[in-house]
């Protein structure tokens, strides 16, 4: 990016221009004082003295050992708008995001920060009904909140809320899950339909009703991950979850990391049909859109069968949901492709035909998350 | 705070409004899902099984044993206006802010996650110049940036650029500091000249221009922090950085949290001529301006005169300082009074006069980190 060129909304859209403007400015700039390419869950050396080098992924994808004393570190921001939506608010969004970051690293979440921008004028009571969803998000993810920090700024500086949570957790031994761990012959699996997040937010920005309510899919995912790689161990080779981009730019994500090709059956991805038809209604590709409780597991095909009998099951809950859950749809995981030799993500679509699911490039719906 | 009360820019400001809106909203709604105060850099038990609880602060300044496997953790957001002002800019305040609540709690800081805000619009050269600035920042610190994440939002919604960034440090065995440390009869050392963050950002803000600029004392801590605990073990009882609220919600806070009373000499607080200057004509007590390099050491009165001289030397510089350091007033470390039995904060005034030193109430000067 030239120095004059005006950063836009799709830069934040977590497609190519997004990718661009992290590898350009942020680490071009940062050098050496990044430990690898920043956008996943870094997992750190701190045992011992604390001087040895962490093992942060040196480019998207690179390969981590885990072992003994690893600790798991993300961060988030949140500026999803509206602030409340069906299913969730930015609050809910601000756990599960995070914890959801650290689960995709095979990661046991244990303690969130939670930083406030508060634009001035919010009445307290808005700020109350958010925290009380985040006291409850943490609960169903079994997290604390350990450290925090409140900034206001003056009115028309921010736009009501914008919420910054950090993650610490730690990976199990052995525990090796990693975006370039997808070898040919494996199965790819969504543990449940995708796009709803994305619907329910827009739905509710724009006033759209349609006949079947759409409710965002936001959930902490590190149960039923916890249960998949309990259960299958070193056969769980990458986890990841389709936020910003969606299912097409997590699938191209894996493969270009692992060196490999997806083929993926448009019919076998599940899709709610209100999700579908709203999709439809308003445009967009629901393989682009946002999901904040789904997440794509690349399991040896052998275990692919009882990777769908350990995701119908989902994680043990470690506190009773204090909420009806918005994750219904989270227990109807399918397979969806294989990994094959090559590169790049071929689509089999639902008329018979191939082509070819791009990385999407910047960006169909800000403000999301 | 009522429901329907608004959330003013003074309850941003580190003062009596800031406690009043963390306890009563974000703490009180938390309740069990919250570690602890929040207010400070945690302390997380991570070894082994990962699931013994941490020892965060279960009210200000409660008692921390610091033992084998410690993790501090913390997070802050830059919302500073203007962006880039003598002596620092948004990123180089990111980096030190976060370090600098790390080494507050004796930790030695090894990874940031770095979070930006991004209004749609901003000049990419911007953020270039910004993430040059962290990366000094980070090499002169000697931290890495472990984890990222970038948002955009559209114009209007956003002041131009916010950053968060989170702290993950490790506590030495056999380091105590805490807020509660502070005894009767402990010498208060404050490690250099008050003020100049303030003034350097008010200043350049509002356009003023007085006869010696002032530079923001914008600096990483943890070096001169480590050569203190280093050569003073123990009989280091408190450590804090006087930042949103200056040194006199700093010294409220630990006589506060340590059930203390402290006498201060006003004559010998250390402020450069231009800073008091600037601060009168600007109509504010130096006593309650940020500062983003300077920090206050409650030590054994016993070893007052070893804390000055290691002090004096600074920390040692892991990394060749890259810029005319912004700091020089660092080395002119004082001892400003002492512990007392008894509670609150006396001012011995310059005229032989006594005051009360209050915790400031609200907001003298927003967006000023």
């Amino acid at each position: 990016m030239q120095d004059s060129e005006k950063i836009l909304l799709a830069h934040g859209g977590g497609g190519e221009l997004t990718a661009r403007l992290v590898s350009e400015v942020i680490l071009a700039g940062l050098g050496d004082a990044a430990l690898g390419s920043l956008d996943d869950a870094a997992v750190l050396q701190l045992a011992g003295s604390g001087t040895s080098p962490g093992t942060g992924m040196t480019r998207r994808g690179a390969q981590d050992k885990a072992s003994r004393g690893q600790v798991a570190f993300t961060t988030d921001s949140f500026v999803v708008k509206p602030l409340f939506f069906p299913g969730g608010d930015i609050g809910r969004l601000a756990v599960c995001g995070t914890v959801n970051d650290l689960a995709m690293r095979g990661a046991r979440p244990l303690y969130l920060s939670l930083a406030f921008i508060i634009e001035e004028g919010l009445e307290a009571g808005v700020l109350r009904r958010v925290v009380a969803s985040i006291a409850a998000a943490a609960r169903e993810a079994g997290v604390r909140i350990a450290t925090g920090d409140t900034k206001v700024v003056e009115r028309g500086s921010a736009d009501g809320l914008f919420i910054n949570t950090a993650g610490v957790g730690v990976v199990p031994d052995g525990v090796e899950v990693c975006l370039a761990g997808a070898r040919a012959g494996d199965a790819v699996i969504v543990s449940g339909p995708i796009g709803n997040h994305a619907i329910a937010v827009l739905a509710q920005r724009e006033g759209l009703r349609f006949e079947t309510e759409v409710e965002s899919d936001a959930a902490p995912l590190n149960h039923a991950v916890a249960a998949l790689v309990g259960g299958l161990g070193s056969d769980v080779h990458v986890l990841n979850d389709p936020t910003r981009g969606g299912l097409a730019a997590s699938l191209n994500t894996i493969a270009d990391a692992s060196g490999v090709a997806m083929e993926i059956d448009e019919q076998s991805v599940p899709v709610d049909s209100a999700v579908a038809f709203a999709a439809e209604m308003l445009g967009l590709d629901v393989l682009t859109l946002a999901n904040e409780g789904k997440f794509v597991a690349v399991v040896a095909e052998s275990t692919r069968e009882s990777a769908l009998a350990l995701l119908r099951k989902g994680g043990p809950r470690r506190a009773a949901p204090l909420r009806k859950s918005a994750s219904g749809g989270s227990h109807r995981p399918a397979v969806i492709g294989r990994v094959k030799k090559g590169k790049g993500v071929t689509l089999l679509t639902s008329g018979g035909g191939r082509r070819v699911l791009e990385m999407p490039y910047g960006e169909d719906s800000p403000r999301i998350c």
